[in-house]
């Protein structure tokens, strides 16, 4: 391990499920020409992060060759390709970590994030950011405004996140939006919403010390679930949160089967569902009250063109904070421990530093 | 019965789940302001008609007093109210069933479908259009264009719900289209999808018959669902019927579980699922391939503003061809026997002609 | 005068051009239905009832009978009809001035405020709210929530229009937002852009003072326009305001040409335009511009659903302030001074008491 | 010119306003990994073309070194780069002339047509397309469907022109629709409004000829201005044309003064005005009328994502129909004259073919 951290570019690497280790990968080339070189500086570590060294694969996403980890970075850019201009060395920059193929009838259309070519940061094939260098191209380095800090720059990525999906919601000033789950996309939901003029945030989770967190934080309202019907427990949620004819928006961040059905059964006539977390592919789903409310139901799958920027704007104009979502901030060398914390799913956001010089 | 239709007002009434029978009913009053009074002359029945008759109810709507049934219907006008002034004595009209409160949030953000307080037709506690006369208000009265007959006018309810259905799938020129089913309502949905240009309209059912029909009436294209798990059968449609990346638009006109199943797998990234078809509660869904793929999936319930008057457009100039939907007509003192028919699933549309006078 | 105001229903009247006086009109009778009787305690004064008076007319509306004035109110109910469930007697609600019919296809698709046959308070030959009593529908009654003042729902009116303004820009979170006018609407606009998470907020105005109370209101950035060509005027605005390759919207609310024209030159490829301000019908119009760079150009009339619920709901969650736009309050008996004021350009928003008891 | 054309690469060329010219360019290299050489087959001219050759210029565009022209153009695949997939040497395709940058915030959220950075065929500084090689992105080429010929693979240009005006006119079924204008992209509208379901076409020229063509062609009405004031021309073309309230939507595809005052006049209340055709840089417009009907106004620039494709479509499923539109076809050679013939108003598309082998 040490003598890979006195590589050139050291890096956290994934070898197969369960085995993680440090290499020293190549220094890459100079940046192409509208590219940038970037030096991580801070990379939080993400469920997806943690489900591919436990798993080896999500969906049809399998870890076949060592990959570098890392996908919620900012860094300070090292070097920079002919044409850019938006960039110099020495500045500090949000790493957006997809890059589409720009060719294709979804990047076309404004939908890059449903590119079927993408490359992400530590999705197989792809090595991700938890090393000395990162190439990515200019149009995917956001500059961070004055004021931002570096850690700050890493909460932008599950900031996107949550900005992707309440842009899903199409959330508007006044509307009553519910979030199942107050993990970090969650919280991240309920700020967001907030910022988009959301009159009710109502938090929903099992956990009594995040539903507290959340209310601090940005929600109105709480909810804890019964072991109930979720037809009964979408009562109940429209009930205690004063919600009248149900909610306007409903926002998923659990991915779990009872939230899924409760959200359905609390949404007014026409509302709006966002499915924003993973879990089991198939579940048991209410599809008639689906249907005869007459729901907008979506996905919501990373982020699209503008999230990023709007995630920055909404941190620099101090819209939402994302500070005290960090929990904790980790050396490079023990990012392993880092990982193993969040498996336990010890905090909420924990850090780890890039490598030293 | 024969006494019945001698009355004033004979109406063919469901006294409870599996009791039909005809009364006398009163004849109503001069209509109000902005009220006409029609006479049907001829009604379509409905899988909800015979689903009452059956059952008793539907959800949540349940026959608790005798209800006079039919719904899709065409009618002379008898009488109008002193305001009216878009229909006069004698003109031939397509009826909209449900009339909303037109003061709530949903009825004024143009959403009346939606509204809790709406009056529908047939639909407990309110009574239907098989009788000599039906008052509804002016605006809910679409005179027949010069050239269509009033057999057609009936077809206009099962039309507008094909129109309200492609237009939550947002249909568009060049789409692939894909619509499991081929009943009345699925047939309309190939018509209208086709009039609204898709490209590839995939007709896809169990029955062979009635895919031959669709692939003559509107289809461009068919598919027969194998006993094979939905991600397979999804793979299949998409192969045969030429898709590429998946189905732009999937309808469900069915209800069906592995319908629903296969269309989440038959969509390509960002596609949208409309569900037009009731059926189960509740439902084994493939809730992460439609977060993942972003997919836009609705809703349909009846029809809101504008419905109505596309389908009636649709079918004057053309565009779209109702008449060969009509498989049978009968007699007013006949309706018990359409009932059964249709219960029985012979033909596509039975239509029941309107007392004499 | 005096005698009117001991009447029982004293009534705030323009009789025709420059002629205001006080009459008793008839005490309306018990509220319909779904009616409600509201006694009026505080009306601002807008623009147009001070064209009304100055005029008798404006456009195709000519004063042809004594005509009550206002239409800017917040009230006290005092009886209600029968099936009104949502205020009762002694509840304070702001007042939405305009009922549409409810029946025509605009209403009916979400667009009530372009009915053809709206009944607006003070606009010929509907009566307006400056009497002692005014009867209007539930459902265009706000109950004002707790801690909202009877003054800040006298302004809700004016906030709704701000607010169906920038519904029709469809200002977004990190938008750069520029604002032609700081007059109430001018300003109102201003906040609710930062209401609904707009990054850069750009007053313009001619006049330094209303420039510089924008500044402390709501805008982040201010201009005053030279007397130089509309396009130089726009680029200037750019650079100045540092809108990078234009403003993404851009609204005015004055109707004066050189604003308009400037405002299509500073607007970035594919930039939104909305017209909130009223002005000569006729201008010179840089056509081309907005042709080849794609602008999307609305006008604003009015307001229309959910907007009146939305300026409450911004008022109540603090999200915008309306206290510091009140520049002046006066007894009824004070109408005629008040409207003079309003006429030489005195202060920012002037309300006027409701008739004492 | 003989000489020029017996060169590798003969080219049609403007050196400066007036001056045409044939030169021998370099024949291109190896086309990049993802590019395509094409001999483009048939071109068509576009008023732009003629105005350029008359002009030197097109508003910020000049003329300033010797520019091939030619835009509107089919050809064959002469050979492709490493990575292209979807055509092949030999294969016939309709070629989109203008390539954005890729990076772009505009072509990032789907609108590449507002790119800045825009490299399009025969505007300055980029070469067009009459000339023997052209050398574009595989994405960039259409290949021609079974039974389209080269000439209608040459109309795809002004047909995607037409399909993007109707996109940002955002017609739909049952729709009224008026085209000021019935040259090439006056009809086009005319031919998508109908394939788009419109249900009333009414186009409106000055020239009679014209308007018989465009009957003929696809529209259903028709309106001839007479020389009164643009409010009249409006009331007189809401009457005649049978359009009630006002039209849905109005397209002007002239650019002249008259007709698009004319428009805002004869839109109903919440209509939708796309100016299409170029002229005048300002204009006297109604503002106030465009304010309070609330008008939904767009300019509609060149194509954007998907309209090339839809407008393959729309020819291959003969939704419509474009052959009728091609009044001429000239040899390379006579590439002088055909535009002499243009510029003299004659015919309504003229072809000129690709330089000989």
């Amino acid at each position: 391990m040490t003598q890979a951290l006195q590589g050139k570019n050291p890096s956290f690497v994934l070898r197969a499920a369960g085995e993680l280790t440090y290499e020293d990968r190549p220094v890459p080339d100079q940046p192409g020409a509208y590219d940038v070189l970037v030096k991580p500086r801070w990379t939080g570590i993400c469920g997806s992060d943690v489900h591919y060294w436990v798993h080896g694969r999500i969906g049809h996403f399998i870890v076949e060759a060592p990959m570098v980890l890392g996908h919620e970075s900012s860094g300070i850019v090292a070097a920079v390709g002919d044409k850019v201009t938006s960039v110099k060395v020495g500045d500090e920059v949000a790493m957006e970590p997809g890059v589409p193929c720009r060719r294709c009838v979804r990047c076309k259309e404004g939908k890059y994030n449903l590119c079927a070519d993408m490359a992400f940061a530590a999705t197989p094939p792809y090595d991700g950011t938890l090393a000395r260098f990162y190439t990515l191209p200019e149009d995917y380095c956001y500059k961070l405004p004055e004021g931002m800090s570096l850690e700050e720059g890493a909460l932008i990525e599950p900031t996107a996140v949550a900005v992707h999906i309440t842009r899903q919601a199409a959330v508007k000033p006044g509307d009553s939006v519910v979030v199942f789950g107050a993990g970090p996309v969650g919280l991240l939901c309920c700020a967001v919403a907030k910022a988009y003029g959301a009159k009710k945030i109502v938090t929903v989770d099992i956990n009594e010390e995040r539903v507290k967190f959340a209310l601090q934080y940005a929600a109105t309202d709480s909810f804890i679930s019964a072991r109930v019907s979720a037809e009964e427990n979408g009562k109940n949620l429209i009930e205690q949160a004063g919600l009248g004819m149900g909610a306007d928006v409903i926002i998923d961040a659990t991915g779990a089967e009872p939230c899924i059905q409760t959200a359905i059964h609390a949404l007014r006539m026409g509302g709006t569902y966002v499915q924003g977390g993973m879990g089991k592919p198939d579940i048991t789903f209410p599809i008639m009250a689906m249907c005869t409310k007459e729901i907008n139901m979506k996905g919501s799958f990373r982020y699209g063109p503008g999230d990023y920027q709007t995630a920055v704007d909404l941190v620099a104009t101090k819209r939402i904070s994302v500070k005290e979502l960090v929990t904790g901030k980790v050396k490079f060398e023990e990012a392993e421990q880092a990982f193993a914390e969040v498996k336990a799913g010890k905090g909420i956001k924990l850090l780890i530093e890039g490598p030293a010089e």
